[in-house]
């Protein structure tokens, strides 16, 4: 009797997985010798599929899927899984909220810090012995104080303004519409909120609906003493406005947990002295994946055992 | 006529120093092509000095300085002044809290987040190419929810204590005296709190009474899981068994902003893994340098017009 397939396309936790092999045949995309072999033979005995929101359902496998019930994202953005292909064959979407958003506020929080007051260089400075050979260190920008925009103030939007505003910031936000019972000051658009703004963090989903959000305009309104963090995704910062507001000094400074084409980090912004730089790890804490991988294996438990899901997407 | 002569010793804003040129010939310490001679000449004519408090009154000048009424220290810290030779000679001195606090938490906090999410070395490895190269970075140690402990309750420790408690944390503290009307956990002493603690925070003063309150034992009980951040003074830790525990990993991490003997940083925590550096930068941002230029320079004038102080020290 053969058991339904449980296909892993991204890397993902062996420990993790164990309460699931009495379910499936557990196989790992990335360690398949011909994807394509697999998918004629196998396609259709693919029950569910883990991946995430970057990397969403390979167009490789996604004709060959014909039983495919449930896509388990890990990771809260879902931006390349296609909802309305998922909806019209009736596959079932979750991904895990709310486990992750604490980390992502704090890396928003430790990117702004660390880009006002050059944590990184001042780091490189004293490791390559320059602060005894050079003398002091340049001054930085001061972080409190200063007005903090937030460009989508969902659950981790609402954590990092909890942080921020315990440095005697002011909170401003933008998004859809305007919050209830939210003390924050509102700004109808991305641009206006640039114009108040001395620091704008991007929290937003990725996907279509938010390509390019920030853009030149947005990026000169912020100005050349602005800084911009992104923890979103990097489709929702235009990548090669942001490389010349940079260059200009047109921005200040960018501190990038995420770009556009990763893990490709374009030359300008990886050799540019006003930003700082990371590789996609807003959530990358040990006790975070765990709790996120567990959750992607208890949306799963749940399916196969009650139909439903803890976290469902559509 | 001869005017009295202001020295000032450290670097200092040629331009906060103007409002004082109607009243004094002001000297460069380190532009003196002999300070020997100098002394000799015209140590009877310094009425007021500007120093910080690492490098205090040079030894060369102390005797020679006969008329000396005021001691102007740029900061805080007023370690290297001694303050009982000063209130032997009727010599007043000065220095600049408050105007630093807010910065100094900030930078805290930053070199916290930074050593928690490994930043600097986040921002190595995209620089580096390594993302692309070798694939995902390590993950890292969450820091929401984890438990606080401050070294020195003062103004910068409340500041520190008000900016972690927004992250979900829990904070205790250690001091001289448990705080009226204070809600954090009080232990009686840096190794209790040390064993209770996640990150240990030092903020005291620098000095005799704090000189290696943060040593072994205490380094130990912080433990492998431990982070260190320290942006007091490179005397309050015990530097070389700082060095011992992070080598063994009996400590899990350090972030410093100070040193036993700056600009010096051992080769044995300038290339350590698991420390995040910065150059005594905690209060360096230039619109705190200006607040705190402008104090000094304020206590000086008020000193000579009126004869007070708008920030004692003895």
């Amino acid at each position: 009797m053969t058991r339904p397939i449980l296909l892993v396309v991204t890397p993902f936790s062996q420990e993790a997985l164990v309460p699931l092999q009495e379910h499936f045949d557990i196989v790992q995309w990335q360690s398949l010798p011909s994807p394509e072999a697999f998918c004629a033979q196998h396609g259709s005995e693919v029950l569910v599929l883990i991946t995430n929101g970057m990397a969403g359902v390979p167009a490789l496998c996604r004709d060959a899927l014909a039983n495919l019930a449930l896509i388990a994202c890990n990771g809260v953005g879902h931006d390349a899984i296609d909802l309305d292909w998922a909806d019209a064959r009736g596959i079932r979407v979750t991904n895990t909220p709310d486990v992750l958003s604490a980390d992502v506020a704090d890396f928003a929080m430790a990117l702004a810090l660390a880009a006002f007051r050059r944590v990184p260089a001042a780091d490189r400075y004293v490791r390559e012995n320059k602060w005894s050979r050079l003398g002091a260190f340049a001054l930085t920008r001061r972080f409190w104080g200063s007005k903090v925009g937030i460009v989508g103030l969902g659950r981790i939007g609402h954590l990092i303004a909890r942080r921020a505003g315990a440095f005697e910031t002011q909170i401003g936000y933008t998004g859809r519409r305007q919050q209830d019972g939210v003390a924050y000051a509102y700004f109808p658009t991305v641009l206006a909120l640039a114009r108040w703004a001395d620091l704008l963090i991007v929290a937003t989903p990725g996907g279509a609906d938010t390509h390019h959000l920030v853009s030149r305009a947005e990026l000169e309104a912020l100005g050349p003493e602005g800084v911009l963090v992104n923890v979103a995704r990097g489709s929702v910062v235009n990548q090669s406005a942001l490389i010349d507001c940079l260059e200009s000094g047109r921005l200040g400074a960018a501190a990038l947990d995420v770009f556009e084409e990763e893990p490709q980090v374009p030359e300008a912004i990886a050799h540019c002295a006003s930003t700082v730089l990371s590789p996609h790890i807003a959530s990358a804490t040990v006790q975070t994946r765990q709790a996120m991988a567990a959750l992607v294996v208890d949306n799963i438990l749940q399916h196969i055992n009650v139909k439903s899901l803890i976290s469902p997407v559509n």
